[in-house]
């Protein structure tokens, strides 16, 4: 069997967006940090379940004895990219007990009399849970610059807002993990001929998805304006590329995989008195 | 490899347990139906992650396209029966995007205040979801039978009312698949020795299992009782023999499976023009 390789620099380091990322000069067909090809990078990603799975259950366990912390995944791309292949492939590897996916889609009319955080805070991952976003409040800085869904003002206060929002997050015990899908209009093409292709993909195509393609450079924009202005060192942005598959779902496990080693977690100590909990048992 | 061989007779019946059940005459260590030892039921439950997600892929797509049916799991157990490892090992085959899993806790003060069913109905799968219960309204029927934490009339009363609800969930379209995993005293014995043998179980123990242990009879007439009472042809009871962890596993797979595959379902059509929706793409 095929030893999995291990990444020369973690994607923590190597896919780390700041404020002064540039989209347009990250190739969306590399694979930074990692020297091997499909074959190995299938075999990194099955690798790494093991890891992953465990050092959730210590998270989760933590918090039946009083911890508060937790992980939340953004997942943010343009339609193809594979944000579902994330969740199934890498977030699939851990106990569904101790995830809380939801994808977000258009705003309810219920949703859109409130402020755009609203349906957000309703969805953060419980102490101890990996909450996972298909889809954010950043939606809100997106779509809504892209198709002018909101006044330019308004949506320039919505990243000092989302900066505000998500900084109250991590002080309140959630580490935040911020990942753009970063695909190819190339590939996107070649993906949605794909589903085009397939009977058992049709139900994944919208003909609205072509109105979004042709939009493909404002969406760069948005994305760059995004990054640029709520990339934090305690909320970064990571852009992953995204035309290969099996790189971006290694990237994001291996982020993850991180994120929750950096938590220290261990088993937590028995509150009870064990040798006597034993005594009793044996008595039954 | 070893080929994984196939149930003789499918949980889906031989596990049926209807209004004549009786507990005490089913052995917790058997394994019905199925004719291998552990190492063909582990191949078993490899074997069948991926028919169980097709299905399941299958479901949430026609809910995309207007379906409103779903699925709900209800698991019933003492403690340490494995109704985590069902989710983790059975559930956990699939796209987390498709489940809504719910472990119900002792209800807190606000739920106390509301009618029984008020928290379950909160809870319910939406359209295309598989909804995983881990405990659920039979709490009610359950350890409330058994420490008398309703007057004996109310309780009476809930199982007609458990029965209603179910039907109404029925005929909006949610299948439901009744489990109570039955575990014998002794093999739980047994595990609750090994949590406290183990540093990193410790924080699955709690002296108050004992308790509840110490009530074993109370709580198995009371399951025969909420079995003989809430059992119907359209939301049955299965009793799922679980002194072996991987057949209780490779069962509850293999009734998930039977309900989606009885449930017909096919990839949705197009509702676009496919041909022209490639011409588009090509011109993009």
């Amino acid at each position: 069997m095929l030893v999995a390789p291990e990444f020369s620099i973690s994607p923590s380091t190597s896919l780390l967006a700041g404020p002064d990322v540039r989209l347009e000069r990250i190739d969306p067909a590399s694979t930074p940090g990692f020297d091997g090809g499909k074959q190995a990078g299938e075999a990194k990603l099955t690798a790494g379940r093991k890891a992953l799975s465990e050092l959730q259950e210590k998270l989760f366990a933590e918090s039946r004895f009083g911890s508060e912390i937790s992980v939340l995944l953004i997942l943010q791309a343009m339609d193809t990219a594979g944000k579902g292949g994330i969740v199934r492939h890498v977030v699939g590897a851990v106990d569904p007990q101790g995830v809380q996916h939801h994808a977000f889609k258009s705003p309810t009319e219920v949703e859109k009399q409130h402020h755009f955080l609203w349906r957000v805070k309703k969805e953060l991952p419980g102490p101890g849970m990996i909450g996972v976003f298909d889809r954010s409040h950043y939606e809100d800085v997106l779509i809504h610059r892209v198709r002018k869904l909101a006044a330019p003002q308004l949506l320039d206060e919505r990243y000092g807002e989302i900066r505000e929002f998500e900084a109250e997050l991590v002080h309140s015990g959630t580490r935040l993990i911020k990942v753009m899908l970063h695909l190819s209009k190339d590939e996107q093409k070649k993906r949605l001929a794909k589903r085009l292709e397939r009977k058992d993909k049709h139900w994944k195509y919208n003909p609205g998805d072509l109105e979004e393609r042709a939009l493909w450079d404002e969406y760069q924009n948005a994305y760059q304006m995004a990054i640029e202005r709520t990339s934090t060192p305690d909320a970064p942005w990571f852009v992953v590329p995204a035309d290969r598959k099996w790189y971006a779902r290694i990237a994001v496990q291996q982020l993850l995989t991180d994120v929750l080693a950096g938590m220290q977690l261990s088993w937590p100590k028995a509150t009870f008195d064990v040798a006597e909990e034993k005594a009793k048992l044996a008595a039954t």
